[in-house]
């Protein structure tokens, strides 16, 4: 069973946008690199699992910019694990040295669905027994925690 | 006084990815679409208008997938104009002849900032005058009818 | 019978990177825009006209940097109708008023494959005759006329 | 002095397109990705060295697909110093146990410049004497063992 992961990069270079700062759609593939690295991390790969994973919801609160070669650490936690998704809360940090400020918190939900191969329509299904079985949403003091992080000044 | 713009394109291949279907990072894209068009229709370029506008807030709820070459329509409404930042609701539809069925819903709020053209440092400001003259809410019932729009079932 | 197409756009803010510039790698996207828009006019969608159109060879000289909101158009020509492959020549100009300078030339090579439905597994065909009916390779002058667009100083 | 480096990464979500692989224009980005790399290794950040490099020409030779979650490799050399620019050659792999096949390769051509702060025009100068000094061509046999590499069939 696991409940969440972080994972770290380092901001790329077409990550940035005339501001000087990463362009904020980018976040959202940061949530992405964490998620597949959270399915790799229970022997699954997000793709080949027998079932989609369709994003319903997301979104972002911005705090802080990021700039390029910024080395970031991004925590996935799962909020929730509803019958047919999963609900994810993720911090995006900044890392100097040994300090991590939290640069973005942010939530993305995602449904659970069969997809037929000819036109591609998505039905909702319930997450798989032997899915759900390494699953299991994040305790409470966990997420007060990841919630904790004194929001950047 | 302007409160919105609704711009039309068509989903682009690049824009896809391997469910085949538009990857929901590029739903933020289309908004600064919208959005770029909104301040020219008022004679601004967004980014030669004195002032910065990051985000700080960016959400979607997802209702239908978009695929390549679809027709799409991004309506952009300025939700509240506050001392120092835009709400925009932003609606995103799939253009078949004459019919229109709304494919995302989503916000986004931008702070008004100066930069330090040095460090690139951002300073919290209120909305130029000049600006805020040319920018006004939606009216309420142009809200409503932008909520109204039936979900896509 | 059609040979090529020109189509315009404007740089759209994601499109930019740090040096407020658009980033390199979007050229090749701006082609893909001129491709499908090259396939539509002659009646075809280039995801469903039976072959797939692998990449094999793209490249690109910059001459000159597009910055946001500049408007641009791409023209895109069949510089040759191989019996497996197109080969596309690309300039992309800038427009200002009725001036077209050109900011880049490039080239792209497409192989035309079928694709095993399971495996995804690609096989190098020649192009059907529906489709080689309809697509010529550019006039010798027309090329030249391309060619000869002087390069930016 | 140093004249290449090679590194690794995974294939993300977000870099691949409906045909199921990775979309020809992100090669590009991972060329970034390993150029980035090569400038930190030789203690210097691409974009704070005092010039600047815009890309003049870039090419890639495709030969085979990479798939999400792919391992990959990016090689990099420079196979010229020239006074004002530097010549790349990039060699992709895919990683398979302790197999790497290559998948692509391509060509970087940058142009050393400085940037006028206010406008942005960018003048074409010589690589300053302090950067020169840590670059220096791939010996010959290096090179050719990068070309020896034999095409995926």
């Amino acid at each position: 069973m696991a409940y969440g992961i972080t994972v770290r990069r380092r901001v790329e270079f077409s990550e940035t946008d005339m501001v000087r700062i990463v362009h904020f759609s980018n976040y959202f593939r940061y949530i992405e690199f964490a998620e597949a690295a959270f399915f790799r991390s229970i022997g699954l790969s997000i793709v080949k699992c027998g079932v989609g994973w369709p994003r319903v919801h997301a979104e972002f609160d911005y705090k802080k910019p990021l700039r390029f070669e910024d080395e970031i650490e991004i925590a996935l936690l799962v909020r929730e694990r509803r019958p047919r998704s999963l609900l994810y809360a993720i911090s995006i940090r900044k890392i100097e040295g040994d300090q991590a400020t939290e640069v973005a918190r942010g939530e993305l939900i995602v449904a659970c669905v069969t997809r037929d191969p000819e036109s591609g329509e998505m039905t909702a299904v319930a997450i798989p027994d032997a899915i759900a079985a390494l699953i299991e949403p994040a305790p409470q003091e966990t997420l007060e925690e990841l919630m904790r992080t004194p929001p950047a000044a």
